[in-house]
């Protein structure tokens, strides 16, 4: 978020982030995947949980071998940590990951060669499909927090998914809600995170629809007024 | 939502379409009228159970006769369906038809030859009509789903269309809500759908009432400041 | 709403206009003031509660006079009633009464000869205000549609008042919700109303922050960055 | 928030308030730890409770000795407390201090001579830290008049700062809420100063968004469009 005049990543660290961009979208989705299927499934349900914890730890191995390598490669050393913070909290909470996956659909798009969506659309499409991400990754923790609580509403990862619709558009019906302290956690986190993304689908949508009432405008011959 | 340069539409295709608003814009309403009563009627009410339903199944066909016709002057062949995807899934889910009703409200106002409303007017009007009618479609489709099914909060139309309000506006006093699956499903969709365009309402509204301020300070003789 | 190219309204008229504009905002405190001693007092409390029906019914005949007065004085004969449609709703609803305060405001501070605030703070201060007597002319309404209702959660008139708040705020708690066919209509009215005017009021809020943090950016000497 | 054309204040004010910047915001910050401690150790916990009795009162009349200085200063005598309307507020209502705390964070970053944030992120850390801090403080207090009251959905701290989230975001989901009077006034305050915060917070990070997308267009090479 910051402006800082921080200076240019030396080249190798720009083209490292451009070479690994899908694949590291690629290993986030199968974390979230191998996570999914580890809460989902009963702990007994032999192979898949082993599979999926399988999956979750060597993806985070992955994330863990990129950070080192990007922070080597900036040469800023233990500086790399405070000004590249989105990324280290990431590597922490790897759920967060969605934050992350930004720039690779523009880089998929990119090579496909095809021309590019309007700024408004791409601004929709990034922020909406984060906030998914995002409310999908929070669905699962407070999932795996709050079903096995006695007097729980969320019992069921349907409500779990329910309960993050609700959320994340601040409908907020209240029918099912953490009860626990640390799903109250992640509840407040997708709130902080998913109430801006949402909030700025919602204001380029507007803005994209004056736009379209606009050129109309510009279409049509002069009225008398 | 896309700006991409595709080629422009052939001029049979667009005179189809000029011709065919009015129309269909009358079926899209026929088509909720229908539903509505095959909805809130009892399944044993004869005749109007069995008018809606033939009312519902004759608009649906003019719809896909409208598509196939529009698919064939279009020239695009099978790349027709992606690149007119909006057009599709309405077809498919005619609940949703609210949102190709867009251009007809300018069509008539042209024909009656009356000066236009403000940019601002047209949004709010627009994306509020929009709203009301996704509104209503949801509503139908959530009492449809729940008003038999026991513990449900939504017993009768008057409920889910409360229940409508508080979505739409994200109130979500809780008092009402769905619990089954599809009826969650609609709801989800309604808050995707409605809140983008009531944040399009309110942001117009915004602008609206901050340009009439404007205009009020350019017309009063400056003051000492 | 509407810019249409409405002929200008004749001199009498606007001079009519500008002399009763403080004389009915007084008379739509006092109509305000009526029906929340009608609505509050117990109907047996004498004179109290006799002396408010007059002043209910005394203002809304006011209120009928300058409309009548208006209508004559436009030289538009009926077509006056659709191109005053709000001032003919708020007749009609003289609850909406708060929506057509608007102007007194700024003739009030014309005539004390102040500098004026600045045109957020004017957006504002009017959003806000009418947001705040629209807010308790449905707290007064829903209150005296719910109270004496079985199993009503809205018992008093400070449940009332909660719920208008949580209600114009979008927040929607539903620890207190109007279960009346009229309860329900009033909220439905105040969430379009109010939304609206509380969009602008934040819209303006965050539009003036920015503007403050601008400013002073000129304000300061030119930085190293 | 008003533009006013208020005389630029005496030069001894402004370096008065430049130099106490930093220790009223120690201050403030020591006022709502001790107030912290005295709503949340039990009120027979010697010594931590009287201790924080000292501080919160000792704290309040440094606050008091500021404001009359201020108002000495400024040479306006009993204007002063019209005109500086928020900085009354605030004495009398000290836990609205955050609301105060505005420049200190700048002042901070100035003399440390570090490069600014770009405009978006500091209106969005602006207001994103007074909304947190604001909400800590209503935690504080409904929990403060709730606590002990036979019927209460906020039993304890916990309960109130998740109260507080769902208010803050206007997610309401209504699991929590206030039941008494005081605490119902503390909630609307909340509701009516930390939801236009929040307002700038999404705003801001919507356009700040916009803004980088907008600049990632300009720096790639043109393509075929």
């Amino acid at each position: 978020m910051s402006d800082r005049a921080t200076p240019d990543p030396p080249a190798r660290l720009t083209r490292w982030e451009q070479r690994t961009e899908v694949p590291l979208f690629a290993a986030g989705l199968l974390f979230l995947t191998g996570y999914a299927v580890r809460v989902l499934t009963p702990h007994e349900a032999e192979p898949w949980n082993d599979i999926a914890l399988i999956l979750v730890w060597s993806t985070w191995l992955l994330f863990l071998a990129d950070y080192l390598i990007r922070l080597r490669l900036s040469g800023l050393g233990a500086r790399f940590v405070p000004t590249h913070w989105l990324d280290t909290v990431v590597l922490l909470l790897p759920l967060l990951r969605p934050l992350r996956m930004v720039q690779v659909y523009q880089v998929v798009q990119r090579r496909r060669d095809r021309p590019r969506l309007s700024l408004y659309a791409r601004v929709i499409s990034y922020a909406g499909l984060t906030a998914v991400l995002l409310g999908f990754a929070a669905a699962l923790a407070v999932y795996h927090f709050e079903h096995t609580v006695p007097g729980a509403s969320i019992r069921s990862f349907g409500d779990a998914a329910w309960w993050a619709c609700a959320t994340l558009t601040t409908v907020g019906y209240g029918d099912a809600t953490p009860v626990t302290f640390w799903g109250r956690v992640v509840a407040a986190g997708l709130m902080a995170g998913g109430l801006a993304l949402l909030g700025a689908v919602t204001g380029s949508f507007s803005s994209w629809l004056i736009q379209v009432f606009t050129r109309e405008d510009e279409k049509r011959p002069p009225e008398r007024d």
